[in-house]
């Protein structure tokens, strides 16, 4: 029941109809017994600084999540970032600290990582295909090479974004292998989608299915729909597949930590 | 079930921790099977300005209302203003316009003289005295004159408050004598409470309820805690009393209406 004493959190981004996150965590406040509710709060590009600056002037609202468009965009309203939002230059949480400052950091890589292990998926030493270099993309490309992947392949349609990438990656984990090229799955261990290509009904894969083999890792970063166009083809290739479903809960878990959310089994 | 397609809709306020209007309005959009949550929203005055701008850039929030301390403050934020804001110079119900821009109007006065006719007591004809003379005594004094009162006598603690809330009621309704004077309850039929006199406990009362006398009709805007010391000291005075719950359902009932939310019971 939501009174005037209940602590507000929220998901900021557009479009939000399709986040899971007001679920996940409302569902975690329920169990968890907190006077707290978490919303979706859709802002867009151009209102971005409007809406966060009203947003966090509430003194009741205590955390933000942010999604597409604003991971990158919303690094410059935060008065402090975490190391690993120093690194990839993107926000996925933030929070307010006890002297009024809002300050951000990156959980999409630690929790699609975090996905992948719960699984039974540890990406140690693998070959990593990753499609899709964008704020989702960075924030993986960080994660696995930290985890210890063996080299990293990243193709993304915007000419010079997987070579940035592929070049900041190799510079912060010298060990990994980093490199931009074509999206092709062959001889992959573990095969990713980060681009938002299987959101909508009716677009096209990120990859071409049918290089997909038996004994790959198809990772998808959608949440919604969870089987994606390109999960189903892996599905029906005898690959094993990780869902954004896994990415998400692995995110929100971290958020949540991050929020100081005491008892989080998200 | 809150999820990305929820509407929202909040009352912004300082403080917010005894607000009823998210009980009211939440047991309302479950009756009516409206995807939609109500939220209190804390600013403090000297952010108003900053979280106004923020929230009504949200393109999910469909609907404010304004309470304590910003009823006029908020005025000069919207782009257009309903007949009883103008007349008051004060909004508690804001929502947003078709072509995206904001209108504002006061109910506060009209929910409290619905309130006292939902409780069998029509203001027409009645000798009236009201202590507190802010942005509610302001909204309420207008709408009792407005439903016919004989005579509307206006205290307040500020100096001037009460002879230039009285002069504007009569200039606006030329047939009630509107007086300033002092909190003396003898000889009025209708004894309102318009301070915030009785919010926190050990309040000193807004005026000696040892004049008060069975027969006269007590008021009070307080909706939390229900029975205030002056409530309580008129129900032992043989008065009939009417408790800001009434009022604050009346103006509930009121502003969803404004906020086009069909069907409410409140």
């Amino acid at each position: 029941v939501i009174t005037g004493t209940t602590r507000l959190y929220g998901i900021i981004g557009d479009p939000v109809h399709a986040v899971r996150s007001p679920a996940l965590f409302n569902a975690a406040f329920a169990r968890l017994g907190l006077d707290a509710v978490f919303l979706p709060l859709h802002a867009a590009a151009e209102e971005l600084e409007r809406a966060w600056r009203g947003l966090t002037a509430l003194r009741n609202l205590d955390g933000l999540v942010v999604t597409m468009p604003h991971k990158a965009a919303v690094v410059p309203l935060l008065d402090a970032l975490g190391p690993t939002a120093r690194l990839t230059g993107t926000v996925n949480t933030a929070r307010r600290l006890p002297d009024g400052r809002w300050e951000g950091d990156m959980f999409d890589g630690e929790g699609f990582v975090a996905g992948l292990r719960a699984n039974g998926h540890d990406p140690r030493g693998m070959r990593v295909l990753q499609v899709g270099c964008g704020s989702a993309g960075r924030a993986i490309a960080f994660a696995v090479a930290r985890a210890g992947v063996a080299s990293l392949d990243l193709a993304d349609a915007a000419p010079g974004r997987a070579a940035e990438l592929a070049g900041a990656v190799a510079r912060a984990f010298p060990g990994v292998r980093a490199r931009a090229g074509a999206p092709l799955p062959d001889g992959h261990g573990l095969v990713v989608n980060a681009t938002p290509m299987g959101l909508a009904p009716g677009d096209p894969p990120p990859l071409d299915p049918a290089r997909l083999r038996a004994g790959q890792v198809v990772a998808d970063v959608i949440p919604n729909p969870e089987v994606t166009s390109l999960i189903a083809a892996a599905r029906a290739s005898g690959c094993a597949t990780v869902t954004g479903r896994a990415m998400h809960e692995g995110q929100a878990r971290l958020a949540a930590a991050f929020l100081g959310i005491a008892g989080w089994e998200g």
